[in-house]
């Protein structure tokens, strides 16, 4: 029985996936967005390049973001994976095409992820 | 001198380690867990399978949980880090036996740890 | 247009540097302080030994907390990122010259950055 300070609020939207994790959980006006990947409706890998991972993944991450009643613009922190080094530069520029300044902080971290995906992100966001 | 707006709720019950982390530290009913790992009650590191590994850092986090008035069931937000990706299927099988539907929020990571341990895991959770 | 819950309380005093995120998010008392590295006031990386690197970063972790109205003491939750394993008992000692009982809570990733840095910190704050 978990406390009922938690919130699941995409829980009627978003389907429960193969893995163990709640899309996103909610305490306040605070979500927690779980690791996105590039992934279909059922939660399976879509390998891609990597610009078809990330933008298949911030799909996601919008999706659930709005089933929680929030959206990308709402969000205050991001932590972003990129498996390679190489799709760094990449991953800066179409980044600003999901992301408008002023922008949330944000880590980058890189080679640590496993090889079946490109990226992986998640973030903190508000709801209003 | 640290903020009063923060708090150290563990620190009575969980003797500080050799390390510069406290277990546990408060924001309102925010808990933010450091990473655990298979480490003895002094802070030594226990090596040993991923199972075992596995099941004594999640007694740690339960632990430091339990000492800030907190449990398992009330964490909103977990990264686990999973040294080899090998190991990832384990993991979220163990990982069920530790936490149920509605599950927290999750990101998992892999080739991120030193080579002295197989698991880490961080978390965020609430105290009534 | 971001939530009107989202502040961003050093935009007037850190510039806006090349890459895609602000120094530091604010939601009510809570600073989100973006991943830090050795880099100059324009965002420019300085490579140097570890220590070099370690302090650098810190001087802009702190910088960054002051212009919101936060600091190093006030710190509630670290992620540090050591590129080389090798250097994790240099970053231990180094560490508590910054931060002091009763320290933050914390967690320790290697591997995790790209060759262009040896460290990288991130971290959740409060401001009065």
């Amino acid at each position: 029985m978990s406390s009922s300070a938690i919130q699941y609020p995409a829980s009627g939207t978003i389907p429960q996936g193969p893995l163990p994790f709640s899309p996103v959980t909610q305490v306040g006006n605070m979500l927690f967005v779980s690791g996105q990947a590039s992934t279909d409706e059922k939660g399976a890998i879509v390998g891609d390049t990597f610009e078809g991972e990330f933008r298949r993944t911030m799909e996601n991450v919008r999706r659930v973001l709005q089933a929680a009643g929030s959206d990308l613009d709402k969000v205050v922190r991001v932590c972003g994976y990129v498996r390679d080094a190489a799709d760094v530069a990449q991953y800066n520029q179409l980044y600003r095409e999901y992301f408008k300044e002023p922008f949330p902080a944000r880590t980058t971290l890189t080679n640590c992820l496993p090889e079946i995906i490109r990226f992986e992100i998640d973030c903190i966001a508000v709801v209003d």
